[in-house]
């Protein structure tokens, strides 16, 4: 495969910086103060997404933030601006919980592993956000919230992407007293992989994103999908799934020439297919 | 919405005590010596659940336990007892699970919270009550097993309610060996919330009460029933579930009332509407 | 019931294995250097098994390992020795594949219970071998391992087991970088349940292992069955299924002889019906 090209496609304007460098796609919320998830931002995080399925210089995508805050979920003004529309905003709230929702689905759908990299809050919205991605690295001064008790709004479409990564009692004491954990107690839950002091944060993250670029992004693509799929299914179902995945896996040029290099004590050169 | 009166409803007598005290009914398992949950103690569990649900002076429901023991489980003498009758029992063991099962899940269908509040050992069917509890907190001396193989009689049902809070060899190990687990291990194993020293049990649950019941008891039912239901779903059906839960509670007073509150920097005042 | 007679039935032969002593099926993967679990290997461990279903005189099942590795799982060579068949090996990886989660499965549904003594690495296949038993105990230096993503097949079938047993992001960390976990780690991830030292890992298996051969057969059996049934289904169906199966769990002599006994507090003498 030829080496992966460094090209550099900065965006310094819009809710979302992107920019794509060694085959990561690094899109930072530039939403300020607060980084909140407004349908403008939401729309702007899906048309990277979007663009970056098939992308073959793009081999994995980290979500970051700008300022103190990685993101205080919905934005409440937008929200409460439409209340006086004649629907009283139900066709606003619905187009932003369904923009919402197909957003955080995109990731978990993604064909290409997508990292949060957290450095401050992360409520509502904002702590789905981190619960959706594939893996999670945040500051030690990270903290994570559901706080819509609150005010009145439970955080019903955020507790689908949490309690998949958090027990049941511990998502509970998140949804019902709205009270913020620390990252340590994040990484205890499961909802973040690893808590790093905050000058190695980016280090850190590159050093997965490099170690997830060296591999197959066939590879990737195929057991990402094959996880999220088998999650859901029965026991005998999800071998039955799991052991045509790896049979079609094995017959992909990709893996004959990872198998043969491993046998050959040599490195591996991907083609993707 | 009015201020909530402290309307004190003691009944002294019987196996389950109730109270009811500034919006949490408390109600304390007196079943000596090992408050067994005897087809009359879950009855009197059972009536006082039935009576909260629709009762506004009720917030936040506390179970808790008189003496050393927080439940022994099912009353093993009741039960034998009933091996002369005709059917060998049959009739009576079906009457006393579908009971025990029904208790637990009206607890995951309740419309308030409900915390366990443990002091002692909780075993077999004892154990389950706390791990049907939206939320647990146990003093330090509070231990927790599920003996059943040890007499013969595996922990079937309380298993159901065990492997939904605990990882599987974790909860196998417990099942296989019977052995008892300490209030820190429960912790780490997902069971319990939070470990704290008996002199401060009381207090500690009260934070919780105080804090759950200064929400909106509407965002509260609408978010816990909605937690239990998307549970248990695909997550595509469960952002569809949850998407709408949001959009409907958005619309809801209170969450108007409570996001204007927060926009304007004041104290939310909550209708339950 | 009669005492457990110590037969020995060593097969000091072949890739696995067997000797049976106080109930205990002990099975050794002998396939050095790295135990690979090839089409024979795993065929050895399925006869043992299944043969094991029935027998009366094993009551529990070790799964350990010869050398310093545990397993690294599928045999690499040989799959890649079938590239050169007409089907460039389909039809042998179908097999393989098929195998490895009929294997694994039979695990789950045996009516006793299975213990991974784990000592060196474990990855892939060899993990999930770990992850498939009911309980596993590690030698402080067992480290664990989903290595596919290195060699362009990722582990799928392994990671149905994994994602059974470890949080959502734990897992995909290991599975797409690929790389080890300590011991510590994977208990702190609930992929064993203990990590001693190495010279005492034989020893605490035993206790494990005499802890469960205490108790009745027919009650490990019953509720081992309906822990992994239950686990597929609702909340709801979940009781039902667990209801029933505790009303005929107590119907059973084995239940009525170990309550009488604790009731009697005398030891119950078990007949397995």
């Amino acid at each position: 495969m030829a080496e992966i090209v460094a090209i550099k496609r900065s965006t310094p304007e819009g809710p979302v910086w992107a920019s794509l460098d060694k085959g990561v796609l690094r899109l930072v919320l530039s939403n300020p103060p607060a980084n909140v998830l407004s349908v403008a931002t939401m729309a702007a995080l899906q048309a990277q997404l979007d663009g970056a399925m098939d992308d073959k210089a793009i081999r994995v995508i980290v979500i970051a933030a700008q300022g103190g805050v990685f993101s205080a979920g919905h934005d409440l003004k937008e929200l409460t601006a439409h209340r006086s529309d004649a629907d009283r905003g139900r066709a606003f709230f619905e187009l932003t919980m369904s923009r919402c929702s197909a957003l955080m689905q995109s990731i978990v759908r993604h064909p290409k592993p997508v990292i949060a990299e957290v450095d401050g809050l992360a409520t509502a919205a904002g702590l789905q956000l981190v619960a959706s991605c594939d893996l999670a690295i945040a500051s030690e001064q990270s903290t994570f919230c559901t706080p819509g008790v609150n005010i009145g709004l439970f955080c019903s479409t955020p507790m689908v992407a949490l309690s998949r990564n958090v027990s049941r009692k511990q998502a509970m004491e998140m949804l019902l007293t709205g009270e913020t954990i620390d990252a340590t107690t994040a990484r205890d839950f499961g909802l973040v992989n690893r808590v790093v002091p905050r000058e190695y944060l980016n280090h850190i993250v590159g050093k997965y994103t490099q170690t997830i670029v060296s591999k197959s992004p066939l590879t990737l693509k195929i057991g990402k999908e094959a996880f999220y799929a088998q999650a859901e299914m029965s026991l005998a179902e999800a071998y039955d799934h799991a052991a045509k995945v790896m049979v079609d896996n094995m017959l992909a040029k990709d893996a004959e020439e990872g198998i043969g290099a491993f046998i050959d004590k040599r490195q591996a050169d991907w083609t993707g297919e």
